[in-house]
């Protein structure tokens, strides 16, 4: 396989450019004309750490890397716009499953009006993705930070919480748990078990939730990547403030209590640190959150209010026994490579 | 070590943000304000195939990675802006070497006004960089691309071929050659030949070239990182048209002759294929080429005539004997991965 043949057929699957991008791939570089302002985010996933070429289809890592990508363009509250990937392919992977691999990332890409506008392949000891994505806004003070939060907002959340970190013990179960978890000795996951192991292998951007919620007021704005607990720490430390989450408010996605209970699990703990459900947690005025709710379900999705941001710093948990937890931080670096 | 400790660090380092950049590293996303138009790349390298860190210091390693980078930025004719790292980290690399590695890439940014405005870190069974730079320009037709190339201009190549690939060769010697070019058993590198090293494991990006070439009347451009032979191929498949190349007017840097001649290899195979030179070559109407000569000189760098554009497709190089050869494209991914 030649990198030059490899980028030619990569090329055919492209929409040709979009009025925003003068020079798409093909060049030394792509030439756009962004107007506004510009987000620009990078996110890598490699074989091993991020994801497993048993576990998921090379589709579905495509997908993914792009998903996890653009999910800090929604965070900010901006619209999709370009993307550009750097492929790293091993040895074991031949050019149709480089291009499998691209269509998953195109398919979404589509679907969320993101051009694909340039890239690098490589030879790699592991198959990686580095997906940088820009996105746009008409002005700067559009874009929501992490920095806003301030003591009175109220604290909301899109969607539903611990469903990737349940669809990950269905993939991978507890040892000895094999006969509950295990599709080859169960039978086939169930409708609510499929959906959970897609929250993991296929997670959503939520883009327009994101646009709608910056529109509706809110004033700070995260991605819920690392797992609530230690996100929600990152907008605390940015805005200066204490972030007060009620666990039991938390809207946990249907199966997460049966997944969480047969791997001897809290639920709660699924919700507040399994990470990877690209929800969106957004501090807000009290006053603007039936508006923001009503905007978000117009892009299909609810907001649940989780909270709220008082004078201090971290993050307590208040658990339904009345206890307070102090979440750890979820750590990218510290986390197992055993995917 | 934890991603987030580590980040910290990272950011530590690096300068406030430039009037550009609204928000920079820390946040989901970056926030520019680029006006003009934009011109984005991306560029990965990768332990093993790329890079091997027996033969480079881990701050060649930085530094390398976005040189590449923004050399296609320079090939662009633009200015450079911002860059955004997404670094893959093996199991034996810990947070210093993290940071040498990084103290590279920010002298280069630093040197070449480019901000650092964003990245990701994550574990990686191997060493990898994926640098996207953003480059910009007042405007769209400011930039050159490979496509312009037409029959009756003349080809212009800035600073000196070959070098690179000698420089390969005194690190990786021809099995049996270990007493001509290897420091242990030979003493050190003269001059010369730490200047052929520094070729490959410190390549500059002619930015300052580019911007003068363009201005000067370029009106194709690429950058030599393939080889003069695959690189002049692009230009003549993108412009249609057929690129002269006359071997005996190549500047090749000095001491490759010797080098390629104790190898057993011909000098101009160096200059034509060996890659890795980062130089610009540029296609512009005749009567430029004096002032475009002074431009480029202006910026510390010599510009010389190798060739002509000529109705036809592909590449010929003419070799000092007469006879024509017919350079095969250097395709990355076919490339040995020895090191």
């Amino acid at each position: 396989m030649g990198e030059f043949e490899l980028l030619a057929r990569i090329r055919e699957r492209l929409q040709p450019p979009g009025p925003r991008v003068r020079l798409g791939s093909g060049d030394d570089a792509a030439v756009t004309i962004p107007g506004g302002a510009t987000v620009t985010s990078v996110d890598a996933l490699v074989e091993g750490v991020h994801f497993s070429r048993d576990k998921s289809s090379l589709a579905q890592i495509g997908t993914k890397a792009l998903a996890t990508a653009l999910s800090d363009l929604a965070a900010m509250g901006a619209e999709a716009g370009e993307a550009y990937v750097a492929l790293g392919v091993p040895p074991d992977l031949d050019e149709d499953g480089c291009l499998e691999l691209l269509d998953g990332l195109v398919a979404l890409a589509a679907e969320t009006g993101t051009e694909l506008a340039g890239g690098d392949v490589t030879r790699s000891p592991a198959l990686s993705l580095a997906v940088t994505v820009v996105g746009h806004a008409a002005q700067a003070e559009d874009l929501i930070t992490r920095a806003g939060a301030r003591s009175g907002h109220v604290l909301a959340v899109t969607g539903e919480l611990g469903g990737a970190g349940a669809g990950l013990l269905l993939l991978e179960p507890p040892t000895g748990q094999r006969s509950y978890f295990h599709p080859d000795s169960g039978g086939k996951y169930d409708r609510e078990q499929a959906q959970l192991v897609a929250r993991q292998l296929e997670p959503q951007p939520r883009l327009a939730a994101g646009r709608a919620l910056a529109a509706a007021g809110a004033a700070a704005m995260i991605d819920l990547s690392d797992g609530l607990g230690g996100d929600a720490g990152h907008v605390a430390a940015a805005s200066g403030v204490k972030l007060q989450i009620e666990a039991a408010s938390l809207p946990l996605a249907a199966g997460v209590a049966e997944v969480a209970s047969a791997a001897g699990q809290d639920p709660l703990e699924l919700a507040t640190s399994g990470g990877e459900d690209y929800e969106l947690l957004a501090a807000l005025p009290a006053e603007r959150l039936g508006e923001a709710a009503a905007a978000v379900a117009a892009t299909g999705t609810k907001l649940t209010r989780i909270g709220a941001v008082v004078a201090g710093e971290g993050v307590e948990i208040r658990l339904p026994d009345g206890r307070l937890s102090k979440p750890a931080g979820f750590d990218q670096l510290d986390r197992p490579t055993s995917r």
